[in-house]
């Protein structure tokens, strides 16, 4: 990326390099008069002297900092990094108390972060929909339709039923023994429910469990594993997680030791992992995905944007491949995963594989091959490559995201390491006992000859077929439009269609302070009651402009978004065209 | 503390004062020479130079580093905070390849924490356990008999059952419409189905919600903590959470910068607050309570403690307290929790109110207040202090700990802040929904006239006053064994019994590597069964010796508990008496 596509970037509602670099030289100068400060309480120490008091060092020591800290009301979400009360501009509880808790004072990590899955369009949306309520016949439109967000169940799709029956059983097993559960729950999920109560400490889905999760459990999530790659699994490799978020916190918190450590991640991304990154204080190594390729994840792209980041000193740890993609939608070629993981092995790097989309294939040439299986398939194993794959109960045709469960498969990692990883999955006792349920379930569902099996594999195949339905029909509409190009969902939820927008509107967009694809995207919620999030929430080629748009409402809203949508953007182009 | 105190601490398993520092002063210089980097790099990128390489640089300026690293073999669970792949031992994957995964290149905030509840311990009671299956009688006990972890169901503690009955309805709302619900089910628990189905999106608990959690169930929240107090609760104060901790971890996140920022903590604590201060790279600053005084918060311990660090150049941001205490089970008198607020507001505090166990009141002259309660009733509002409480379904008479469930509540921080907090919850999503349920039903239980109330009342009162039975039995057998005192369980769900460890037990553990607390526990488990948490996970006055012993074990096994703890005991301290 060129210097001014950089800055292009962040001038849009970022960091600029210079305040990052100027932040970053503030802490390691507050870091340094720390070792001095150690230093003295060290000597102080040893030579048996009570503590000392360092308060003229310290305040010498930091006037360098104080122009910035008068000139960052211009700055908006970045911290000063100056951590004593001594320095703060606020009122103070009482002389010497600690400052009270300001912007200013949070830390500059959090400060730094992003999330726009949830940004201001979620909250314009929220609002539209109270006002609908309170006022109906307010808005231009009778209802919001979000395409923002990959939560089928909240837009009407329904559980499967065997998954909820099973749920049910386990929290309330005294149902097992009545007559009229019988009538009301398939045999086989009473089944399951029994073998699965057996598993649990105390029969109890109210108890907390191993850190890593039901031991019964794993072994059916483990089994599935191998029944779905044809290579074994072991039940000691998966630490069941409140969705995959969790688990890639952990991987971030483990990996990151500094901003000198970098994650190499695609571009477009699913913000939880530029979030994460920045949550742990790490570096991310952007890499680009080739949009005229459909998303093609190149290789050679890798191997630049290693080598430069290395350059600067970074060592990338880990590489994060999102396959299917999110919010791409493409599903890798086999051939492309094994050069992926050649290349992985060859440069030392941890492959972090989000796989929480493998259920959710709609293109008929493609199939989803786990990374785990691949590198087994080249004969790589436990020693050759370290391997996490993510995997969640929210997506496929289940989308149970309110339950929050998931797992993660970690392979390639020696003994102490795995104790650390257990360490960390420790200190949050465990996942809650329902998603870890789910879990199981996903990676063990109905087979033929169990009651539930026909009912299972209509539900499944409606949701699935229906979902690659709307894919087509959206797909179709925005390729129709004047300057949107969309590649083809092959998986996952999501159509990442391109706008050329006219440079009207982008100027426009710039006196209102927006980035020109959130400008594009408020006006047409503003218009339509349609929700989609901008392209910068995921990252693009600067100059390039997005939107993403889910496949999840129900089919027969299809028509409605597709018509809003057409007819907004023919609007706005005519009020914009150069 | 003296400093032969402190030394004697850290050698009993932990990491000696001057490791510490070194790990700091590492780290300081590895930060100080990235800024002579980056400064190299800026100088670079502003002469339009391409990007240098740092290598001969990077390599020069670590040597002092590298006896420590080769040394690291004698100090368990420490980073050398080594990050460059030219200074590791490992072998490279290929030349200029990043180094592999080790426990050198975790993160060393990682390496640093510790969390003793799931340690050593409970590694020991799963193999016991094992080989109880495998092999019956092989051991000199039937069975093991947990008493180390607040986890109530898994030891046969039944759920509550019109809360499961509500969230089985939930889960399955198909159910509400057949006839056979109406016999397996209360009208209160379907009424109460109904009402939260309809405050959900999409009426589904598979769906993703609000980040603070659903708004009608934060509106139940809050009407059940105004009732609770007598003082208004705002619903957009509360965040629902998987548990306490990731409300604990947040707000630690949140308010440590560095490991200038400190938090005060009680000694002995609940492990989570000294390893989440860990995983976040802040400094934990201990106030000891006063087990002669029933473990006593003394707000002059509070005064010099915060002094002593505000002299070391550490900024204390927060305050935590433990009420009911954990393991202390002390309850806190008003007019001390008012002193605490006091000190809070006068010292620009964060008070982190750790209130998850505020349904467990066993001692009659005692009662729970809320801190929230205390401070609105002194005629604090919302602009004089910042206030966390933290609420589980963990505890309490429910003890629904595996569905990790919880709140909190956070008043008293500027608009701009809390925007911060929010942010920090999108990024996880939501927590799970059956816990967002369950957290809304144990603040709004069943009332009078409803169909479930009077089993509602005879499961809640008749788990309570087992407790209490259970934790006087307890708490009277360890008082009557030789140099062991207990204070009273007031309340929570712990004993933490002081033992006087003879001279020549303290050398046996000294010589086994062990601290003595662990090496008796340890052996109690080995000979017993019993497994108990030792002191050193907790925290205690150097030199002395406890460990936590819950009072959760069915009550038909409490003689047994009480009679292998003797015995062993006995046993003991003829083998070591001095």
């Amino acid at each position: 990326m060129s210097k001014s596509g950089r800055v292009s970037e962040f001038l849009k509602g970022k960091l600029t390099f210079e305040v990052c670099w100027w932040q970053r030289f503030s802490e390691s100068l507050q870091m340094w008069k720390f070792v001095g400060e150690r230093a003295k309480r060290v000597i102080a120490t040893n030579t048996i002297a009570s503590v000392v008091n360092l308060n003229h060092f310290q305040t010498t020591s930091t006037l360098s900092s104080s122009n910035y800290c008068s000139n960052r009301s211009h700055i908006p979400r970045l911290s000063s990094s100056l951590n004593s009360p001594r320095r703060s501009c606020s009122v103070m509880a009482s002389k010497g108390a600690t400052a009270p808790v300001t912007i200013e004072s949070l830390n500059p990590k959090v400060l730094k972060c992003e999330y726009a899955v949830r940004g201001e369009i979620v909250s314009i949306a929220q609002k539209l929909q109270q006002d609908l309520q309170s006022k109906p016949g307010s808005q231009p439109f009778d209802e919001i339709l979000f395409c923002n967000i990959g939560n089928p169940q909240a837009l009407g799709q329904k559980p499967i039923t065997f998954f909820r029956e099973v749920l049910a059983l386990c929290d309330n097993p005294t149902l097992l023994d009545k007559r009229e559960t019988h009538s009301l729950f398939s045999a086989d999920s009473i089944a399951r429910a029994l073998k699965i109560l057996d598993q649990m400490p105390g029969r109890a889905t109210g108890a907390y469990s191993h850190s890593q999760g039901i031991k019964g459990l794993r072994d059916t999530i483990a089994a599935g594993i191998q029944a779905r790659d044809g290579f074994p699994a072991d039940p000691e490799d998966i630490f069941l997680t409140d969705g995959a978020s969790p688990g890639v916190h952990m991987m971030m918190q483990l990996l990151i030791r500094s901003e000198n450590d970098g994650i190499l991640c695609p571009i477009p991304q699913y913000p939880l992992y530029s979030a994460s990154i920045a949550l742990h204080g790490g570096t991310l190594v952007r890499y680009y995905l080739d949009e005229a390729t459909g998303w093609g994840l190149e290789i050679s792209e890798l191997k630049k944007q290693l080598e430069a980041a290395r350059q600067k000193g970074i060592t990338v740890r880990a590489l994060v491949v999102i396959n299917p993609g999110n919010p791409t939608g493409q599903v890798l070629a086999e051939e492309n995963q094994r050069q992926i993981v050649e290349f992985c092995k060859k440069e030392g790097l941890v492959l972090l594989a989000d796989e929480v989309y493998q259920e959710n294939i709609y293109a008929p040439d493609k199939k989803f091959n786990s990374f785990k299986k691949i590198c087994r398939s080249m004969k790589y194993g436990e020693k050759d490559i370290p391997l996490v794959s993510f995997q969640s109960v929210s997506k496929g045709y289940h989308g149970e995201c309110g339950k929050r469960g998931g797992y993660m498969e970690v392979t390639g990692f020696s003994r102490e390491v795995r104790e650390q990883f257990y360490k960390l999955a420790s200190v949050n006792l465990c996942s809650n006992i329902s998603g870890q349920i789910l879990a199981s379930l996903v990676m063990s569902p109905p087979k033929v000859g169990d009651q539930s099996y026909d009912a299972y594999i209509n539900e499944r195949n409606g949701i699935l077929k229906s979902l690659a339905r709307r894919a087509k029909t959206l797909e179709d509409a925005f390729n129709s439009l004047e300057g949107v190009t969309c590649n083809k969902a092959e998986g996952a939820m999501y159509l990442f269609p391109r706008i050329q927008l006219p440079k009207k509107a982008i100027k426009a967009a710039e006196q209102a302070k927006k980035a020109a694809d959130a400008y594009y995207a408020i006006r047409l919620l503003n218009s339509t009651g349609v929700v989609v999030v901008p392209g910068t929430g995921f990252g693009q080629v600067p100059g390039t402009w997005h939107f993403r748009c889910t496949i999840l409402p129900q089919e027969e809203k299809i028509p409605a978004i597709v018509s809003r949508l057409s007819n907004f953007h023919k609007k706005f182009m005519a009020e914009f065209r150069d």
